[in-house]
């Protein structure tokens, strides 16, 4: 929005009886189109968080050389009147305007486009001026203009445009006259009480979901509490995470993610190393949820109560952080849904029940839901439930497993009626396929999404895939979780590449995106040691056995990662994915990009080695005024990480960096540079 | 389309009343989206001429590993019955179609998406084959798929399934049921009769515009009818036209379009030079449309006879040609509307008629109409009465004079109004103003529109504005029409360059447009004096006088444009704009391009000397695959100018052109090289 915009609240169009008009006008010479962002024609809303400001383009053209007006009209979901903001015209046809966005919730949008009959007399007429036309019978039509205003208005503005108008008139002197038509003060009045000749708005309403700031900025932790134990071998508890808080907020991350804690199936249970079987005091997948215990709503009794885990949400919210609770939909053998709802699994013909299977892979220690069966409300409403129930216990963020094997439909219902009652509600999709299927999961709802960051390790993969996941319109809907590691995913990448690759890929994640996690205690261990070689699976993954960690705030790993996610928090350029731009180097092994605030105030530049093994140099090119510096003049980069500071001058600077030190910069941009024109008796 | 096309008749789903379905179904699991073309969201028709293949791309996805099908729906607008064509899954979950358009006139297109089963099963059960699972209960599975489609028909088809469905099943040995459940026999008939599960209809229906052949491929020719005489100082006739066809004809022309040929204004006349007194004998401006002989359906008396003008329509169809009028919604102070139709006039506070001007230019002999007065539907239907008028007397194709300052809501509905009449009719829009209304022109329905051509002469400045126009959505309703000159553009180029800039230019409109148009004889003559420097107007233009032309068919400029008109008609390449493709070339004053036939099998590939002064070289970096050849194998290029024939090999190609023999080479591309191995003996 411009400073100070002049709102006014506007009719709904539907809500308002059209008046008939005598004699039937002509239909409207103005056009509305392509408005953005506006996804897959309205159908979907694009997302921001709340504080945003949502700016808006939109196309307005009509025949001639008349002078338009354009609006932008905002309103809450269900809300009948718009509120109205100007729009700014751009090049080439094209306005821009913007509405803040202060509430959580969807909000609604759309624009309007008029002539402007006054402006377009008024420039006319300056023209005129110019040229010294005769004006006497311009005066005459300004004079009709303003008093037809007048005329369309009452009280104090009414007033003040009738006397304008008698004022625009003879006998009054031509040069008088001629000041009073260009006066300031009228044009206001004129903007607001002139006539709107064909408004034409945009034929449909575009909407935007308002999330909580979190979801657009957050760093994630994931551990298994089973193994937060500092006792070798103990079952963990959800006490012992509670004593883990302090390292891990320490560390500078607001959302500590856990696996699911449900009981967890005995039928097919998986051993160590996802055994076919397994032993007697193997605690299984946690992902093999349901046991005599409960299902999706019950606590598995190893790791605490109720209560505990209560404590747990109190507790992180004490640090700064929340708790965010993995939504996995499916069955073990023994879940009570299996008996208690035998219509929400499928069967085969035999009346055997079909196990989950992606052929020729079996995986027998779990039972798909069946959202398509008769009693597909049943389900449906039970699975929202779940949500529901954890969101009373102070969860509202929830990561969601596979849901790329689940409905669209049910998503795009069940997110939307979970955030009815919690509209700060945030939830992850963990979908690891095809781009189409990501991207429609974020349509529908989910506000943050896995993505391919894991294996995308060289400078012009993680250019192009981040170049399309920014600068397309998947910004609007689709916000990236970057992770370096999870327990599913081990990199060639960090198996290969020691500490240094484990530095590079953190850095990456946590700057390339506002949103991203990692896998502890193993990521800060740098546990690098696959199944088997050529696997991305963990030996002993924790996945299926409880494991003991050492965890060591003072480790170099730990304080690499404390000042990585400070710079995150302090830096605002940080905050966003979609100001992102990388800037070419001569080096294929070093990569560069930029982020700004919205204000311009803040900006970063990010330049990374990502060979884990050598030291590598070469040029970056980057003119100043791509990073809002002023062309010509040097500037200063602070460097955040190692604390210190570079004077840049012209397009080229040279970067060096040791992947066994620092496998990167992240400079601040310094504004101001300081030169003898500052000093106090240069002058 | 694939080869045979089940082409099926799918019932509207507005047609049919919804069948109540117990138990209620779970939304569908498919989603459709993104369908290309798709103007506005369906708001706006692509253009296509009739013969062509409409090809059409969806995005269809669906959770899980489900095999999808997607059909192409198409009908004539106005048709209730949808034809069904089976479209074809690119990658990224894109799948394209295609539907032919013989017909003239607008077509709707959608597109359907469904779940099916049986394709599903029929991949799990050939991967399960491949590790040797027991396949004894998917062999059931197999057989009640079968059965239900088999319970969903009749006749031969069911009875075919039917005993399928029994041979599925025990006590036939195993390895017959695996053999009988691959058959491709029953693949087809499930793909046929199978269940639809899941369907999604995409939510719009777009459309597509069907003009004549000619919209998309077209070479004009305009000349003052008046300036036809070969005797100096008459007033050319229709008849002179006429004697002067086989002149334009030879030259390989296919439209003829004439400057306003109606009686013209006394009052304010312009003078020779356009100045603003004129003198006894001066003929005025055509454009100045309208006098006590009649308006815009008035013949100029010393044009001829309503009867000439028949017979000079005839007379261009026998040589080939369509002739175009210039279609200018204006008035001369002198125009029977003028006092007939006051209210489609506009009046300033005065009293006084409202004369055309741009402020601070006034054009005196000119009035504008006004399209949003009380009787705005008296003048729209006049102004649609007119086109009829002319299309009666057998003129289809209409070149509108600045279509920019009437409204497009009037364009739309005329054009609508005409073509329902009139299917084969054309517009030509010759709108030089801002891009976003040039493209709004040609969406609501203009079928060509003239373009910065004119202005576009440095290479990369060609190159940039042509990948706009062929590259971009807009080659989907755009249709450019390229002119070097008009009588209105002389450009700075021109009168520089001489003839080899004429040659060029000519060159570069033939090639890049499949549209493009010269105004002669002035360019054939080299005519590149402008009336002052600095002006793009010519020194005793024809718009103010009438002027006598020796036309010369044996030059040399006429037998290059006779050449480059011949190498268009012979090389389909050539016909269309989409296949528009630029090539990298060492010197920047040399622009390459090449241009393919929808089937692959014309290939053009022009390498064009934009420098008139210079001889220019370089070298062309063109792949083999860019153009459809094997890499690694040369392949020989014949040059259709100058009949020289070149072997290249690998991607650069070394290129001289000097500007005063021949501005460019235009290859086509010769698929097949002959080498030793095709000599009867090498084997």
């Amino acid at each position: 929005m411009t400073d100070a915009p002049a709102h006014r609240e506007a009719p709904d169009a539907e809500a308002v009886p059209a008046v008939p008009s005598a004699p039937e006008r002509a239909p409207s010479r103005v056009a509305v189109e392509r408005l953005y962002p506006e996804i897959d024609g309205g159908r979907f809303p694009a997302k921001r968080v709340a504080g945003d400001e949502m700016v808006v383009e939109v196309n307005a053209v009509a025949d001639g050389h008349d002078e338009l007006r354009c609006a932008l009209l905002h309103r809450r979901d269900g809300a009948t009147a718009w509120t109205e903001t100007p729009m700014t015209s751009l090049v080439n046809d094209r306005w821009r305007g913007s509405f803040p966005v202060p509430a959580l919730g969807a909000y609604e949008y759309t624009a309007e486009a008029w002539i402007d009959r006054f402006r377009t007399w008024r420039r006319d007429f300056e023209r005129r001026l110019e040229v010294r036309q005769d004006v006497a019978v311009e005066l005459l039509v300004a004079a009709q203009l303003v008093g037809a205003a007048a005329a369309r208005t009452t009280g104090e503005a009414a007033r003040k445009l009738h006397a304008t108008s008698r004022a625009l008139l003879p006998p009054v002197d031509v040069q008088a006259r001629i000041k009073t038509a260009l006066d300031e003060t009228l044009l206001g009045l004129m903007d607001e009480h002139g006539e709107r000749a064909n408004v034409t708005r945009y034929p449909r309403t575009a909407r935007v979901m308002v999330d909580p700031p979190r979801a657009a900025f957050s760093a994630w932790y994931e551990l298994f509490p089973r193994s937060a134990s500092t006792k070798a071998g103990k079952h963990g508890t959800f006490r012992d995470v509670i004593d883990r808080l302090p390292y891990i907020a320490g560390l500078g991350f607001d959302v500590l993610y856990l696996p699911p804690i449900h009981p967890i199936g005995i039928t097919h249970r998986k051993g160590k190393n996802n055994a076919v079987t397994c032993g007697i005091d193997d605690p299984g997948s946690p992902w093999a949820i349901g046991a005599g215990a409960g299902g999706h709503t019950a606590i598995h009794p190893k790791l605490g109560t109720i209560d505990d885990f209560r404590a747990l949400v109190r507790a992180a919210g004490e640090h700064g952080m929340d708790v965010a609770l993995d939504i996995a939909f499916q069955c073990s053998p023994d879940h009570p849904w299996i008996t208690e709802h035998p219509l929400w699994f499928r069967r085969r013909p035999d009346g055997t029940a079909r196990y989950a299977e992606n052929p020729p892979k079996k995986y027998e220690d779990i039972y798909p839901l069946d959202f398509e069966s008769g009693d597909w409300r049943g389900l449906w409403e039970a699975l929202r439930d779940v949500f529901l129930y954890w969101a009373e216990q102070g969860v509202h963020i929830f990561r969601v497993d596979n849901p790329h094997t689940k409905p669209f439909a049910f998503w795009e219902w069940v997110i939307a009626e979970v955030k009815r009652a919690h509209p700060e509600a945030l939830f992850l999709a963990e979908a690891f396929t095809r781009p189409q299927v990501m991207y429609e999961l974020a349509k529908v709802g989910f506000s943050q999404s896995y993505t391919y960051f894991a294996w995308r390790n060289s400078a012009w993969e993680l250019r192009q895939y981040f170049e399309e996941l920014t600068q397309t319109e998947l910004s609007e809907f689709f916000r990236p979780n970057l992770w370096p590691n999870t327990p599913d995913i081990l990199t060639e990448y960090l198996q290969a590449g020691g500490e240094p690759a484990f530095r590079a890929r953190l850095l990456l994640a946590a700057t390339l995106g506002a949103n991203y996690g990692i896998y502890g205690p193993s990521f800060e261990k740098g546990e690098a040691i696959p199944r088997a070689p050529g696997s991305e699976e963990y030996r002993d993954s924790e996945k299926y056995e409880v494991r003991t960690w050492d965890v060591d705030e003072s480790s170099a790993m730990a304080d690499f990662i404390r000042r990585v996610n400070a710079i995150r928090r302090e830096n605002e350029a940080l905050h966003n994915d979609r100001s992102l731009r990388f800037h070419p180097v001569d080096n294929e092994q070093l990569l560069c990009y930029s982020k700004q605030s919205a204000d311009g105030e803040s900006v970063i530049v990010v330049v990374v080695n990502v060979d884990p093994h050598f030291t590598q140099s070469g040029w970056v090119h980057l003119p100043p005024a791509d990073v809002g510096m002023p062309d010509g003049a040097p500037f200063q980069v602070h460097d955040l990480l190692g604390d210190a500071r570079y004077i840049w001058e012209g397009d080229g600077h040279f970067v060096q960096l040791d992947p066994r030190s620092t496998p990167a910069h992240i400079f601040a941009v310094r504004k101001k540079l300081r030169s003898e024109r500052e000093f106090e008796y240069y002058f």
